[in-house]
Parts: C-alpha cells; sequence; structure tokens
C-alpha cells in the first residue's frame, strides 16, 4: 500500500486532498473487525449529497474525510472473511450495514440498527452516519465486507464497465428504488424531478423498468439538454408555473402514474429562492388517484442554513390533503443498496444499461477532486469520478 | 315500498329526519341505470366522517340526505343485474365505484374515475363524492350493483350477525385497510390512534391480522375504558405529551412496528386545541425505522374551519425529515372497501371478529338518528347503528 | 353490417371459411345482454392453443366458429353500456370475464365463475370455454363490454400501430404472465422454452422487464434463427439432451434466475417423440434455488391424443422432488388479459415493445386462413394475422 | 461444559444415546470458525423429517448425529461474534446459513448457497445438508451466529414459554410458511393435510393469519380427535376417497381458498398403500381456481424405499393439467425460518400462539430419546422435546 490520501471537508466551501491515516482494520470505535477488508480504491464518486455537506447545509466537522461512492479491490482482509480474495473487484454499498440485525435481515439495509449509535442507519465518510471513514481515498476500510461487497464476478470484464460499475454504489441503486417504490412498471408514464445524476439514474431505472414515457424536469438548461440527449423528455421548469401543464403538453394529461423526487430539500420554486416543500407539493399534484411517489431526494432533520424555521428542523408545510384524496402512498429514506446492486450490475455487464453515458460521467484524479466539487455545484451536467490510482484514466 | 324517509343535513350541528324522494334506478346525473337496484335498508350507521359535515367543517349544503354505511335487502333490480336476486342480503361498500374503469379494475375502488365528476371517488350522502343519495334512509339506490354489492349467502346467518355485519360497509374495511397498509402482520405491536369507532376497527383488525401488541391511544376516559374491556392496551394521551414513553411503559421500547392515524384533520394536542398534524408526527416518532405508517384517518384538501391559513386548504407542517431519515411510508386515501369485505364477512360469519362488541354497537330507530348524531359527537363510546325498518331490534 | 363469415373447425386437419349467423347481443345461454357490444373485427390472430384443436387434440365439435385473439371497432352497443362509443377501436382479451364475481374482482379474469356453466374461465371460439362465438370473422359479440374491452385512445395511433396492437388480445399479455410469474426482473438470466409466438411474446416480454439476458430453446431452426434476428439467444435443443450444458454455452453457468414454459402439453424430446413432462422437468433442472417457473404453455384436463394413459388425463411424471429440494414455485394457467394489457398498449404506442416484428407477424386475408393454419401448423416462424375487412392491407 | 452426549442414528429402525466429540468452533470442512458459538442445548425436538431417516427412506450413514430443532444458551462465542453474550438464550434456525451469499441476502435461508458444498441449503444433523453435527445432544455449535440466532429478549421470560420457543426452531415457521405461500389470510377458508406436529403447526398458523375455518385430515384417530380438541375442524380421511365431499359436509362448498400439504411423499392413499402423489393430486381438486397450494412437507430427490420407479428418484405422476387449468400456483422448499421466527417468538411471547399444548408437546429426558423416536413413529399425538440438561422439567 503506498501512502494515504483522501479528500478532507475545511469549512463551508472548501475542500482539500490531503494524506490521511492509512486504512486499518477497525471500527470507529476502535474495535478489531475480522470481518473487514481493506480496498484499494480504483474509482469514487463525488455525490449531490456531499455537497449539503460542503454548502455548509449540515453539521459535519473539519476534517472529516468524505466519500460513500467507492468501487475497489481487495488488499488485505481480516481473518472471518470467507467468500472474497485478495485482487477481488467489488462495488461498495454506501449504506455501512451488518448484516445481522433486524433491520438488515430484511433487506432495509439502508437503516442498519447497530453500525451507527445515533441513529439508524451508515454511511462512509458523511456526518451522523456513524463515523465510518470516507473513500474519496486511494484506501478505504469496509466491515461486513463478505456482506457488503459485491463481487463483479471478472476482473477485465469489471475494468472494461468500470465507468458504468462505479455508479452502483450509490446514485443507480439510489434511482432505482425511488422508481420502484413510485410504482415504475412497463408502460408507466413517469415525471421525474430533478436532472442531476440522482434524477437520470431514477430516469435511467424507470426506462428499464419499461416505462412508455420518463419526462425529467429542471431549471437548468445544461442539464436538460443532457437529459434530453440520452433519450428523456426534458420539463423546463423555467417555462411554467404550473407542472401539470408542462406535464400534458407531452403525455396528453396532467397526471402521471408515477413521480420520483430526486432533488430533496433544497428545492427551488419558480420564483428563485428555496421552497424546501415545493417538489413534495408537485409530486402530488401530478401523480394520479392511487399512484405512489418515490422519494430518493434527501431530506433532514436538521438544516441549519434552512429558510424558515420549520424547515430548520425538517418540519414542511405539505398539501397532504390533497395526496391523501388522491389515496396516495409516499415512500421516504436512503435506497438499500444491496437489495438492488446485483441486479443492477447484471444489467451494466449486460450492456443493457450504460449508465455512465447517461449521467456522463467524467474521470478525474484524486488531486482534482476541489474543482470537481465546484464545476459539480455550479450546476454542471456531469457525474465526477475520482481516480485515486489512475488506473481509469489509463483503461 | 313505504314512503321514503332519511336523515337530512340542515345546518351545523343540525340533522333532521324528513320525508324524502323514493328511491329510483337513477344516476344523479338524470340517467337510468339498468345496472342498479334498490335496497330496502336494514340497518345504517352514523359515521365519524359524517359528523365533520354536520359540525360545518365542510361545504355540504343543507338538504343533502345523509349516510353511506348501509346493509339492505334488495327489492328492485335493473335489467342489467345479474348475480342478484331479489330478496338478498348484501353490504353496500360506502365507495360508489364503476368497476369498469381503469382504477375499480385494479381494486382501488375508493378511487373510481367515473362515478364522480369533480374528482376521483364517490360516496354516498357525502359532499363533494359525486351527488349519490345518502343511506341513513327507509330505501336507497345502489349503482352498478352486480359489481358493488356483497351478498350475505344465508338470510338467517345473515340476520343473526347483521350488528357485526353492519360494519363491512365502512369502519371495518378502513381500520382494516389502515391496519394492511401499516404492515401489521404477525407478531407485529402495533400503535393506534383514536379510540373512536374506526381506531377500534383498526385495533380488531390488527389483532385478527396477528399483532403481539395492539395500543390505542385517547384522551378520551370513556373511550379508552372501554378499549380495555375489549382487549386492547389503552394510552391515556392526557398522561404525557411525549407518546413514546407512554408507548415504552406498555412494550419496553419507544418505537412500534406499525403505526395507524385512526384520528384525521380534527387532531387535537395535548393542550387541547386543534393541531392538525400532531397525530401524523406522533407517528413518525414512534414508528420504527422502515415502518410504514397507515392513515385511515381522514385528510381534506379544503376545511373552512381550520385553525390557521395552511390547514384551510389542507396544507400541514409535518415533520418529513424525521419521516425520511428513518425510511418510512405512508398510505393515505379511503379504504376500497370491495377490496377486504369479502374476506371480513367471512371471519364475521365464522366467530372470528365480533366487531359490534369492540365498537360498542347501539341500534336505535330512524327516527332517534338526531339524538345518535349528537351523543356520538359529545364523544360516547358507542357506534350508532340505525333500523329503518325495525328490524334489528326486533331480531 | 355486412354478412357475417368466420373460420369454422370440420374435423381434425381441416377448417374452413363459411357464411355463419350474424353478432347479436345474446350469450350462449339465449338471454339478451344488455352489457354487450358487437365488433367489426379489424384484426384476429390465428393461435397456438386454436392448432390444438385443429389437429384433434380436444373434444372441440364440428361447426365451432374459431378465433379468440381480436381487436375491432364498436359497431352496436346495449342500453347498458356506458364508458364506450360506436367507432371506438377495442382490443378483447380472449378471456370472457364477467367483471362481477370474486376472481374477477381480484384480476383473475382468466378464471371467472360465471360465463362458463362447465368450469372456471371463459373465451371466444374454444372448446369447453363457455360457448363464446369465434371472432375470426367479421363481426362478433363481446359480453361486459365496459369492463372487458380496452379503448385504444387515438383512431390514427391505432390502426398506425394495428399489426402490434393485435398482439394484446392474448399471446403478448401470456407470455408476459409467463415472464411475471417467473420473476423476472431487472438484471434476470431467462430461459424460454419455445420460439413460437408465445416464446417470443415471452422473452419480449422479459427484455422490457429489464432482463439481462433472454434465451429461447427450440428444435426449430427457422424459429431458432427469427428469434436471434430479433435479439434473443438461441439455444438449438437438437445440440443436446442436457439443457443446463447449452445454457451454461451463453450465461456461464447451468442454472437461470427465471424459466418460462411456453411449449405445454405438446412438449417433445430430443429422441424425437412427445414427452408431456420433459419441458417441465428441464425448467426445474436449470432454474436456480428458490427460482419461480412461469407456465403459460397450456396443460389440459383430457388429451385423447396423448401417448401415454396418465397422460390422457392430464397426469404427468414430473420431477417433484428436484424441484423441491430447489424450493422453486410453479405458476399455472391462462393469463388474466385484463390485468396487463392497458400498461402493455402503452409500451407499443410509446414505441418501447416492437411485438409485430417480434413474432413475426403476417397479415393475411380472412378467406386465407386456412392456409395459415397449415403454413402456422408445419412451424412456420410467423404469427398470421387475419384481416377480415381488409383494412389492414390498406392500411 | 459436560461431556457431549448426543442422540445416534444407528440403522434402520435404531437410534442410541451416546458420549459423542465435544462441541468446537470448528465447520464440517475442518475450518476455525469465528463467527460460530457453542451452546449448551436447553431443548432440542424430535422431527418427523428425523424419522425419514430412522426409517432407513434415505441414505444417512450410521453414526451420524440427529437434531436440527435446537433453542440453547449461548456458552463460547467465537472472535467474530458482536450481537450475542455468553449466556443469552437463543432459538438456532434449522436452516444452516451463511447470511452472505446471493439467496441468504434475499432473505431464502433455507437454499443459502455456501453451507453446503453438495447442494443448496444446509441443516444440522442430516443426511446431505452439509455435514453439520446435531444437536439433539448437550452442546452443539452454531456457524455465523449474529445472522443465524434469534435472541429471546429476558431469560425469565423465556424459561417461562420454553415449551413454545422450542418451536421456533422448526415446525412452526415451517408450518407458517406453508400458510404463507398458500396465501391463508384473514377469512380464508384452509385445509391441512396431515394432522402430526407441522400440520398442527400450519393450522395455527393459519388460524393466528385470520382465517375462517381450519380443517385438517387424516388418517390416525388420535391425531384428529387432538386436532378437533385445540379447535381445528377435524376431517377423517377413511371416511371417504373424496375429499372434497368431507370438505363440503363442513364448509358447504367441495374446495378452498388455501391448502397446505404438510404430509409430503410418504403420503398414504385410502386404500392404505403408500401412493406419493395423492396428497398433491388432492390439493389441486379442492383448492379454488387461483389459489395457492403451500407444500411445507418434503419431497425427495432420492427414495430408496419408494413404491415405484419414479418415485425413487423424486418423479411423482401429477394431475398438473388440472391444477393448470385452475391457474393454481405450487410453494415448495424448507422454511427459510429467518424470515418467520422474530415475529412468532413475538407472537408467543404475547400470548397469541399458544403452540406447545397446540402441537402436544411433552418433555422428555435426553436419555430417553430412543423412546421418544419410536412412540413418535407410532403415530403418536405428541410432539416430543428433549431435555438435555434437566432444565425443563425443573422448570
Amino acid at each position: 500500500m503506498t501512502k494515504n490520501r483522501g479528500v478532507v471537508y475545511i469549512e463551508p466551501g472548501k475542500v482539500d486532498v490531503q494524506d490521511i491515516d492509512d486504512a486499518k482494520l477497525e471500527a470507529p470505535n476502535g474495535r478489531q473487525i475480522g470481518h473487514g477488508v481493506i480496498l484499494k480504491v480504483l474509482s469514487t464518486n463525488i455525490c449531490g449529497s456531499d455537497q449539503h455537506m460542503v454548502r455548509g447545509r449540515t453539521t459535519a466537522p473539519s476534517g472529516l474525510v468524505l466519500g460513500h461512492e467507492i468501487t475497489g479491490e481487495v488488499v488485505e482482509k481480516g481473518s472471518d472473511v470467507e467468500m472474497l480474495d485478495i485482487g477481488d473487484i467489488v462495488s461498495v454499498p454506501f449504506n455501512v450495514a451488518c448484516g445481522r440485525c433486524r433491520t438488515c435481515k430484511s433487506q432495509d439495509t439502508g437503516v442498519c440498527l447497530t453500525v451507527n449509535p445515533e441513529r439508524a442507519g451508515g454511511a462512509y465518510g458523511y456526518v451522523d452516519m456513524g463515523g465510518w471513514i470516507g473513500g474519496q481515498a486511494r484506501y478505504v476500510t469496509v466491515p461486513y465486507a463478505d456482506f457488503n461487497l459485491l463481487k463483479i464476478p471478472d476482473r477485465d470484464r469489471a475494468m472494461a464497465k468500470i465507468r458504468d460499475l462505479t455508479m452502483l454504489s450509490d446514485i443507480l441503486p439510489t434511482g432505482f428504488h425511488g422508481a420502484i417504490k413510485a410504482g415504475v412498471g412497463v408502460g408507466s408514464t413517469v415525471y421525474v424531478a430533478g436532472a442531476g445524476p440522482v434524477g437520470l439514474a431514477a430516469a435511467a431505472s424507470a426506462r428499464i423498468l419499461g416505462a412508455a414515457v420518463v419526462m425529467i424536469g429542471d431549471f437548468n438548461k445544461d442539464r436538460l439538454a443532457h437529459a434530453a440527449k440520452v433519450g428523456f423528455e426534458p420539463v423546463d421548469l423555467s417555462k411554467s408555473d404550473r407542472l401539470g401543464d408542462l406535464v400534458a403538453q407531452i403525455i396528453g394529461t396532467n397526471e402521471v402514474d408515477s413521480a420520483i423526487d430526486a432533488v430533496g430539500f433544497e428545492a427551488r420554486g419558480h420564483a428563485g429562492g428555496e421552497q424546501p416543500a415545493i417538489v413534495l407539493n408537485q409530486m402530488m399534484e401530478i401523480t394520479r388517484a392511487a399512484g405512489s411517489i418515490g422519494i430518493p431526494g434527501l431530506y433532514v432533520t436538521e438544516d441549519p442554513g434552512a429558510v424558515d424555521k420549520g424547515a430548520k428542523v425538517g418540519s414542511l408545510s405539505l398539501r397532504f390533503g390533497l395526496g391523501w384524496a388522491k389515496a396516495q402512498s409516499f415512500h421516504t429514506g436512503q435506497t438499500p443498496v444491496l437489495k438492488y446492486n446485483r441486479q443492477l450490475m447484471q444489467a451494466i455487464l449486460h450492456d443493457r444499461l450504460p449508465i455512465a453515458d447517461i449521467v456522463n460521467a467524467r474521470i478525474i484524479s484524486l488531486e482534482d477532486a476541489p474543482q470537481g466539487y465546484e464545476t459539480f455545484d455550479q450546476g454542471a451536467a456531469t457525474k465526477f469520478v475520482l481516480d485515486p490510482h489512475g488506473l481509469l484514466q489509463a483503461a
């Protein structure tokens, strides 16, 4: 192992690439973990949810090593690891999960009960998610490795598809969960709010699930143009504050079968400012009676930078009466990556899901991460993939 | 047929029993309906949702004939009715449904697309639900009768269990839907908000679904005492504003597997006044991570009597960030009675579901309906069943 | 209406096109049906299950008017028909269903309890399926029309896609049901037994459901070549009697996630003769542990032409011990077309499911039906679509 | 730890209690298992499937230590065990499962892919199930302990309910799986084939799932009498070979909603001899159209003692044409205990599921096991529970 280096959160608006501690087979509480492995990180992506921290919208402490979208190679393994070998290429679900508690046993690995003493659910490199060290780094530790890791069957095929496979750690299963929970199926008409990487992943998921029409709404012209280029119906939200009308222009009716909120709490309204409930309220409006709304977009319990007092503690003014009258259901939470990543990997390996092109993946070096964060924050129609060992750009 | 009489809404706080038009095989739009039947009403219950109208919390017009919980005998049938005979005893789902539209075909009869020109979903005797005449009357018309009506197999068994079977038209399937959507199963710990008839029906549903523990919370001492008497764990909300603590006193932990909101928009807080979002927010707090919340309690799109501007149009301040962090799902809407009533009837007929005793059914005459409304509105621990032809009290 | 003509079964090996009775709003039992419509048949396909009758493998009586795959235009409607208008273009599910019985209400329209006095389930133009007159004709009657018929939204779009939409009446939902019941999802590896039209429809269904790999096995070289041409992996059963080996050559392992039997009781073995259980036994062998097997292929209760005594009454020698050890599940029966046809129509109308090309649809005139039956029986890699009014060939 | 002793299979018809090797943290392949624990066995039951071995109907080798229904106390744990402590009382699922493979992650622990090199699925003390040492002993080793073991929350409550909780290791979840897969729900009419312990557990499961009527069929008068005593409807198969008639005498119709085969391959017909397919064929006959059949009864791939050549390799002559015509589905395989045992434990601890009385549990000493085997084999209406340390009889 070479010296470890990683992307570190410094203060609002600033990240830095620094030398960090070597990865060890150790949990945040100091316990040795025979069930863990150390990975050489092959690829690790910058995520929209990292931006919440970097924008100062959370209580993330300075010094936190970022990164929860990780694909790597096993370089060391603990005594209890039985199904993995040194040299295996693996995808890491962003949720840290033990595989032994009630929720993990029920496939709800997004809310594992044991890996985070503060609340249900853990993640790498994220505030309040259990203290697991982030993977925007050269090396990273993964606990409960036999349970958590998805082995990519063949090294050559893995490297040939690495730009796509790197999306298995988070955004593809996140979008897929949104689509599944929104009830997308063959022939569905679908609206996705937000044309960022998660929105595009949700749209790609809706398509492979057989949707008849997939619309994506955003204010960002570049992102809309990219969404159109990869085959989705763009909905330019700046054209009208009546979303139903925009939808009707495309499908002839102002309601869809399924709606997916891939925006979350930093939603903005037609007038420009933040309106944290606007997307959820629009979803109720444009979703058909008896329809489901999938909500992979992040909503938080504390938002110091929120526009109003309620939103600071995660309270939103929702048109719940409307949703109730339409007998809708609402599905929230982190995706349980493990529930979906094997099947999505199969789809990628068999050329059915060109997710890298759909989200417009761009590979940059680890050292260029700060620039990547900045460009992404400005709304680039791009998903940045860090390449800590220069192996992707070489490939 | 004798002359028709029914319960008529006059003005806030006032209902009256009056002569009303004879039942005809005719839809509200005047169309003749060969698919309809006329029923002699054997029993018809006063519902909590009737109270919303009578309290003046809706835009119900004076003169509206009330009643959507109906059990009757077929006394006339249209030319298209093939599966029913004169003399059959039938339970009427409160949702008017056509059985021919997309949502009806998918068993979502609560949001039928054709029986109400204004929105999805119809009901008898209810404001904004399509203009179908109510059944707190001697006779009532039921359209799409072969589809809508559930025949009770045997007349004698029907009359012997009529106090229970009368609950099939609404509150039992309503409570059951809440329990199903809350994910109640064998061994579940369950909290039901509200110890009125729907709350008790939800609790009874949870029990027959195999729940290990069923708690019911309310402020009303009489209702709590009755809930305890029929075997549920009462939770006296006046004891603390920390619901989790009250729950923990019973089951040793402050979270349940499944929570059911059987209160709806007229919810009250610990301090006394209306707080329309309080029950929903409590449900998020006490439901476990990855749990589901069933919401049979009614939330409305317009509430002229609401405490604040948002609530007047159905907007509530929900702690959505909390629900999202716990990966919860929320299930709303009118129950599709048809999806559940046959199986619930079987459970009643085979002595597995003594719902009349559980909700404390009391039979009164049609003429005494005004007194029933008043007593029920005062919080009596009773479900009032009207007996328009004196056949139940005779039985 | 012009004079009615239709395809009539004469004797084993022989069908004829003859003048037949005019379509009337009448059920087989003579009852007038206000809920029925008369359709001018726009397209009507020859089905593999028609061949069972024509080959003399059933007890079909001479004189039976054939045809259960029907798309048409409403030319007359009964007094109870409310949702359809004269001129509407509609797809007819092959299952006759009342929409009013227990199984229909649960979407199991393939086993409607009221339209066939002899057993659950009805169909047009089929022995033992209730006596409903077949639709390989100029005109046909459809009962319970509001419930049964799927309206194609727009006449021009309907005619533009009529070659595809004609598959909605049977084979596409039949194949889709097989795929759904086999548990096909995103990333699945799938094996379909039989490269005839239903097998191809099952394969097309698996693909739109997101399958990673779809294999189709057959002995017929032409059908295999066509399957390959439309993008599936052909499995030439003449190459080996070890199906697992053939599968492994394609996907690297001898088990698939999901298997679909699109062959049924006239299955043939490697040695050439009929072996009615061979496909089912192969499915158990090549399906993974905990996998599901979808069985849209027809198995019958009586087969006078069967190879052994057991098979004559529908008893097959199944390797049930193997299936049990692998914890598999088996799903049988006619597809409930209504459960799937709306969503499949949407997929067709939005260019996601080119089913006509996949099954190699060929339009012929009604008068040429006998030739179509013969060619199809010889194993042509073609799905024949009859065009009773010459409107398709014109379009 | 005292010296280990256990029940050993000697030869057909003979078991013996002998000194056996001490339990070690070691897998059958000799690998050390840091994820394992050693249990002091508190209770361990004799199972009907043990009888298959003891009757010589399998290839079980002499010397095999029997026993897969185990409840115990943790007395030693490996370095990787994090969620369990010495002294914890735990229920052991009979399926050995790794919690790390694809099927385990999907809750299909009955067909774990890694614990048995020969086929999917492992068990303790059973032929061909991976060589894991049986638990009809004083001590036993459990691998992947954090994943496999269900901790009973409180020691005193555990001991107070131990007669019931001991059924969690196998027969209660086995019966429950059968009921779930047969689609039993509130109001169902249910037929269970076989009044032995698994049949009674299936019946108890059907009841707690809300079934309206639960019938159990058998030839054994004692077992029928016991079934009646604990509240089920006995069906005496010696009365008629037309099961539908017997069913109709109880529920008025010859078909049930759900049927459960709790007999398996050693089924006997009305005439007396073995007819391995008779129960499955009866299930198709008496289950309604669109119904499901749950098959927890064991069917094997090899049965040297079978009555005919087909059955010796697990081939049965099934009336599949009948099942297909009725659109039934068939669900096989070992129950995945882990999927159900937590919720069933909750039901037991809260007094909702008196399973010990329902199966007529009788506690005997380990040394009396041979007598228990013999009495059970003779058809005693009893479930024998071994008490290796004399702690149950003391309690």
